[in-house]
């Protein structure tokens, strides 16, 4: 069928048949759809919608426009976590072998940053060497051995996503539930699981900050995954402030190493707590554990026995890394930082951060990307010394940004003061755990 | 502002700013928007609608896209036509010469057939040696000369509507009224007119086939025209059937040699009627005629003094033709063209014209093109010898398909059968000329 003949269609509101969907899937794979004849369909279905069955039917086709991966040779459940992504949102590192140390098979296809967010990958590249670009073979050899492996999408994997993805990101049709949903689980669903967990964020640094939307999104995900017989579960998170002490991603590798360590502080528990709750749901749902109570104690035993350090320790050998950062965490730190302090300039309660402002600030200076073919700094970032609800006095360090010298982090400073608004009065402590769904 | 907040503001359904439209429209021309952009703006504005305001923004943005012509050193009012398009439509080649010969400048630009219509640029090139290309200089001399001139858009004139239509026509976003406006108007506002009368087609081998679709677009292009102070009326006109005897490029020109020449037969008395009305109306607007009736009585003697035939001659000289087509029409009609007629299957009236698939089967044996960038052949075509209302007996002809040989006309008449409906008892009768505006 024509292109313009799809396009029409839904041009006119008209629902999309399957063999439509396919075609236009088979098209943007294979060339035959000009790249204006795709954003002209998403726009029309951006502003006429996709019913349940045409959100299942692309799904459906952009997973199948490339491989699914084979695991039926490993024994152990297979079970991912994927977040929507988020300000200091590192609990991946923590979630996988934490995981595996618990008996499941983890293989975490993950992402790069945009925008005012981090990804994964770069996090892990900021360890000496670590290879995060791992074909098929090697990925399930990793995984056989410590129970879990992180690399990036390769070729095989969904390609009509990342096209379709790129043109979204240009053409201001990304925040689409049904087209969401289509890239985040084509995407996953290639992955082979049994069991997965996604933590939909919701607040000022996740991607869809209302929270009626983030349940919208976090029910149509799982509705999505159970359609393809994958047990699916989400949690409703909060991202109103970064979550735990650093941002950046040399610095978030450090938080991790130190809570793998057990050495988590105050400032890292909510990171500790957040990935406490959702390696709990990957158990449950893999029926490793039969309870909430039963999932947490195997995970503290695995913590505090040093057993998912160990396999830290293992997949960063096994992937290339350096694993001296695991006994040395502090050479995370890159030699010659400047820090420049934060500091509050009335005093009273933290009320609010302007999570997103804070995170395109470190983007700002090179702790992120603003197109997905810019380079990133893995060393720069900022430690956050304050948390919402916390008493300020004037003066009172808000948080360090961390910077290649001063004259940079000072560009930025005043920015990070004005996303902090303080005032007299508690006005509300947040809930790390939004909901359950 | 980026191209993506633009895409956004139009997205969310609302009205975009005239520095935004400008933005666009600079964004198309310099190419800064990717054509993706573009298209996923276009069907934004398809769905969400433009507002008369933006029509007029976006209308004046592209107008000024390119240069205007300058024709304030000619003394006589500067008026021209312009058809929405049709099949057998060839009023251009009798309006142009009728109107200079009343005394009007019709500075003519035209376009190329596409689809099932024909265009005029195409039709000027079946007379041998016409050039269509002249540059502005050349294009005013022979304006001065014989007061019209016929040429094709240059890359001067409005050269954000040819990126913009080529991406329409590949992304099924044609058919919206304020687009086909802007498309239209940026084209002849360019000429410096102080008239403009507008053919707007209806019926079934129009572009916009609904008589209500047909009269909201005559009143947008009249609005529009209006409030750049040019003189716009419009003729709602029937596109039920294909106009006059011919339909075909080089047997266009052969019924309007005729026509000039004072030959009309029967069959193409339509086309000369819709000439001199339109011609009239010209005429009014401009203020050389006090009324229809003095209008009218001016181009009777425009044409039965020849002086009408003299300019046109003089124009097919000036703009290099072979001028022997005047006095010698019938060596319009290629050496060695086949006939097929095509037969009534049954007896009765006929009813319908599918003058859409009339024009399709012509554009299929090589009369028209069905992408902008092939070729034509000029030679071949179709002659209407039954006009609906017509009573017709079993195997009478309705028409005759001229070809390269009986093979290639063999290979449509079938579908050119199919496309006359006969019925027993007179259903409707046809009117030419539905309304003015």
């Amino acid at each position: 069928m024509r292109p313009q003949q799809i396009i029409a269609t839904k041009r006119d509101g008209k629902a999309l048949s399957d063999s439509e969907i396919a075609d236009f899937i088979d098209g943007v794979v294979d060339g035959s759809w000009a790249d204006y004849q795709i954003t002209a369909l998403i726009m029309a279905m951006f502003i006429r919608g996709l019913n349940r069955r045409e959100q299942y039917s692309i799904t459906s086709a952009m997973l199948h426009s490339g491989t699914m991966m084979d695991f039926s040779d490993i024994d152990a459940p297979k079970a991912d976590k994927h977040s929507t992504g988020g300000v200091g949102d590192k609990t991946s590192l923590i979630i996988a072998p934490l995981a595996a140390a618990c008996g499941l098979a983890v293989p975490m296809i993950s992402g790069r940053g945009l925008g005012h967010t981090g990804g994964t990958l770069d996090k892990l590249e900021s360890i000496p060497g670590f290879d995060v670009n791992l074909p098929f073979s090697n990925f399930k050899k990793v995984l056989k051995k410590c129970g879990f492996a992180l690399a990036g999408q390769t070729k095989q994997i969904a390609p009509a996503d990342k096209k379709i993805y790129a043109l979204r990101d240009a053409t201001a049709t990304v925040p689409y539930i049904p087209l969401i949903v289509a890239s985040i689980m084509s995407k996953k669903l290639a992955e082979g699981l049994d069991v997965l967990v996604l933590d939909v964020k919701t607040g000022s640094g996740a991607f869809i900050q209302k929270y009626a939307e983030s349940l919208k999104l976090a029910k149509a995900l799982c509705e999505t995954g159970k359609s393809f017989s994958v047990n699916t579960q989400a949690l409703i998170t909060d991202m109103s402030q970064p979550l735990g002490r650093f941002v950046g991603n040399a610095l978030e590798v450090y938080e991790c190493v130190r809570i793998l360590r057990n050495e988590a502080d105050d400032l890292m528990k909510h990171t500790l707590e957040l990935s406490v709750e959702l390696t709990a749901m990957m158990l449950i749902q893999s029926r490793i554990a039969s309870s909430m109570d039963n999932a947490k104690s195997r995970i503290e035993k695995a913590l505090a026995s040093g057993e998912a350090f160990d396999r830290f320790r293992q997949n960063v050998e096994l992937q290339g890394g350096d694993t001296k950062i695991c006994d040395k965490p502090d050479m995370l730190f890159a030699k010659g930082l400047a820090k420049v302090p934060v500091q509050a300039g009335i005093g009273g309660y933290l009320a609010e951060i302007d999570t997103f402002e804070l995170g395109r600030s470190i983007c700002d200076i090179g702790g992120g990307r603003l197109k997905a073919e810019d380079g990133v700094d893995h060393a720069v970032g900022y430690e956050c010394l304050k948390k919402i609800g916390d008493r300020v006095q004037k003066g009172d360090e808000l948080g360090i940004i961390y910077c290649r010298d001063k004259k940079q982090g000072n560009r930025i400073s005043e920015k990070v003061v004005a996303a902090h608004k303080i005032s007299r009065e508690i006005s509300r402590t947040t809930k790390l755990i939004r909901a359950a769904v």
